[in-house]
């Protein structure tokens, strides 16, 4: 990229450029450098970097202002949900002027009959299903963090029960986007399908923040199930558990949740959220349905099982045992991180096509094992996708190396066993070449062409995605 | 659009470019009438209109290579698969070549394991069934037609299943694509989900041959169900039937094929299909599951129909009446044009918030009794899409225009529901004023854009998504 196309620094504007700016937003932007460390994307194990300034939008017109203002003095522009994205996702690696959504924290609609809602990008998905807590739906997405929905959108997240009820991929019906030069469109409707021109909505599902600013978000909901049961099961080996969900996902069995856990992490959990489990590769499961189909899941799983060398099964049907065991595998990062004193955290994910998982992963422990790394393994095992968590010691000079080394390894190869460098954590600074690797160079040009002509000045999210 | 901006009719090329033509293709390449005519995009309601050739193609190299020289040339390119679109989505309005991928039927991998294949665009969908007969998995999307992959990919299609399955949006993971000027790349990965960079998979899939062309496509596979079980139910009213719907989505039943046909479509089909059902609107239904689970989504839709006027109910759980009636169902297309002697056919589709539906079809059912229209009604209702399927007398000199005005204000009250124009028979030239009425012109701006950083000179499909 030419050097005179780059985006600018906010220092470089005018005085009166910024004087308009304030005119505009008044004491919803702040300069103040507490507020752009707050801002600086450090979540993660990747250096944040410091916006200029932060603006609070209130309004989808508040966005469109902006962006129209960044879009002509090319200043960086970067949108925050949460702040809870791993890959470096939100660093203003380029300065410029970091976007708050928190306070578009309404709820616009929730339709029960049509089974949808829209729901302002600030909302997080906690408060939206407190909202539905009544209605008899729920909003299923959970990537463990109380992300918001614009943050899930523009990273195109899953989590537990994506086995189940898809990603944000399959759930987002609609979109209210601004556009990098402020122009807002919807990119969808309240439809549940259509093949009305180009799927605009997944463009933008998933893009990063680069390509336009999701103001609301219009998602499915589902119905609460009659009743839910979950549990563990411990496996002699590793490849067995991923093997009986293989021949349970063959069989049909609508798994609600399957969450592989290596003995690693296990001990983990135990000590961090005082369970007993055996030290054993295990899966969490969890059944949604009525009390016979359950039943009858059950007792299919438990057959599958052992063929496949269970070694334990137990139900946990009180609501209490259930919520225990979800709080621990949620909270699955930080018994990870209490491995170590002081530790950062790093956690990466790639995503294999199912019949490769037990290999991905059996070949990331022989490397952990061969460089002495310590970490733990969490997976979503009917998505063929997993996580590698890595509590580092910042005394040890070599530890980041070593979980880069492993990192890499895994990445590698996940896209040579026909997967992908991340399921769910995005390419953010993180996995930029990973992303050429994967796609080829004449797929990523095509990306940076469509880039091109939505953002021409690069300041949405500059930095990310694409290597320098 | 500049003149010299459009693409140019094959009759201009200089004679030593057609001769380079046949020297790539030899005998792959025809100028005959009639089969030009056979390309022409005859299906449905709207004229044809001629390619100047058509290429044969077998192999993805084929196709990168005539895109190349069309490019360079500026000559329209038109992919076909098996030619059942219905909106003019094939019609060679600018004249050109038209690209026949029927010989590409080679499926290249049926993964068990991992839950799914990779076929040649020109794979149908019962030839992929087919060849899975033996494998306990299946591919579910039935648009009724035997649809090519490759076509059903460029449309966005999905079908009477969709409600449980999802549509082609949901179910493709990766397509090999050719770009306008000949390059090839891979869209995605052999992942179940992925968050690497843009989804290229989701802008190529819908976009009715006009970014790429689709020469291999990976699709998710699904378990082959326990047990199947099917049957109709009558409803006093239409409101009553789809109210009956949304209630057992709103209580979870996973109904695998859930169909509205109203009560002169429920006729039609009596006398094409030899069917004794009572004409009142009636669904079709089809549960998947093991036997006990199928028994109480049974009871509970029972239950829940009495709620809502159900008049009967009947189960067919032997094969051969479930085989009957989803026959009926299918060709419910012929059913209605057996109605009128030597009708041509007109099939539009819409889909809404299903909350909306029976709001959208009663008033579609009152302008055809206002205006003297005849026509049937089948709807895919758990996804609110519905299509009107008029049965046109071609003597009569009125009644095209009377079908027309009857789409168009269909059209017009679905985007005002809050819906699609078309839920899946794509855009092609039919619903190109829809497009921009659903979407506005900012975003319809955006798609062109991207249409035109993509195939610069205008070559893939022209005339096609876009009003003129």
């Amino acid at each position: 990229m030419n050097a005179e196309l780059l985006p600018r620094p906010l220092g470089e504007a005018a005085d009166e450029a910024i004087a308009e700016l304030r005119g505009i937003f008044g004491t919803r932007i702040s300069f103040a450098e507490t507020v752009c460390e707050q801002h600086s994307g450090l979540e993660g194990h990747h250096q944040g970097a410091w916006p200029e300034a932060v603006v609070y939008a209130e309004t989808t017109q508040d966005v469109a202002k902006l962006a129209a203002w960044c879009h002509q003095r090319r200043i960086p522009l970067i949108a925050h949900g949460a702040g809870t994205s791993l890959e470096g996702n939100l660093a203003a690696v380029r300065g410029g002027i970091a976007l708050d959504l928190s306070a578009m924290a309404n709820i616009v609609e929730v339709n029960a009959d049509s089974l949808f809602c829209t729901v302002e990008a600030g909302v997080t998905r906690e408060a939206l299903n407190q909202e539905l807590r009544h209605s008899g739906l729920f909003f299923p997405i959970d990537p463990g963090a109380n992300a918001t929905l614009g943050g899930m959108s523009a990273t195109r997240a899953s989590g537990t029960n994506a086995v189940r009820y898809g990603t944000m991929r399959n759930n987002v019906l609609s979109l209210k986007v601004v556009l990098a030069d402020g122009t807002i469109i919807d990119t969808g409707t309240r439809a549940p399908k259509s093949s009305a021109g180009y799927d605009l909505t997944a463009l933008f599902v998933g893009s990063e923040g680069t390509l336009g600013i999701i103001t609301e978000v219009t998602v499915r909901l589902h119905g609460l199930p009659d009743m839910v049961v979950a549990g563990t099961c411990a496996f002699e080996s590793l490849e067995g558990a991923v093997r009986a969900v293989i021949a349970g996902l063959q069989c049909g069995i609508p798994f609600a949740r399957i969450e592989l856990l290596d003995s690693r992490q296990i001990a983990a959990c135990n000590a961090y959220s005082g369970l007993d489990l055996v030290e054993l590769p295990t899966l969490f499961f969890e059944f949604h349905g009525t009390q016979q189909s359950i039943s009858e899941q059950v007792e299919l799983f438990k057959a599958i099982g052992e063929e496949h060398g269970v070694s334990s099964l137990d139900v946990a049907d009180r609501a209490e045992d259930r919520s225990k065991l979800w709080k621990a595998r949620h909270t699955a990062y930080f018994a990870t991180k209490a491995m170590v004193p002081n530790a950062k955290m790093w956690s990466t994910d790639v995503c294999v096509p199912i019949g490769k998982l037990a290999e991905s992963i059996l070949e990331t422990q022989a490397d952990l094992a061969r460089l002495g790394v310590l970490a733990t393994i969490v997976g979503h095992v009917g998505d063929g996708n997993y996580h590698v968590l890595f509590p580092i010691d910042e005394a040890d000079p070599e530890a980041f190396g070593k979980a880069r080394t492993v990192n890499d390894r895994m990445v590698e190869r996940a896209i040579a066993l026909g997967g992908t460098c991340t399921g769910e954590h995005g390419i953010g600074l993180g996995k930029r070449t990973a992303l050429v690797l994967e796609h080829g160079s004449a797929a990523v040009s095509l990306m940076a062409s469509i880039k091109k002509v939505m953002d021409p000045h690069s300041v949405l999210n500059p930095g990310k995605i694409f290597p320098d």
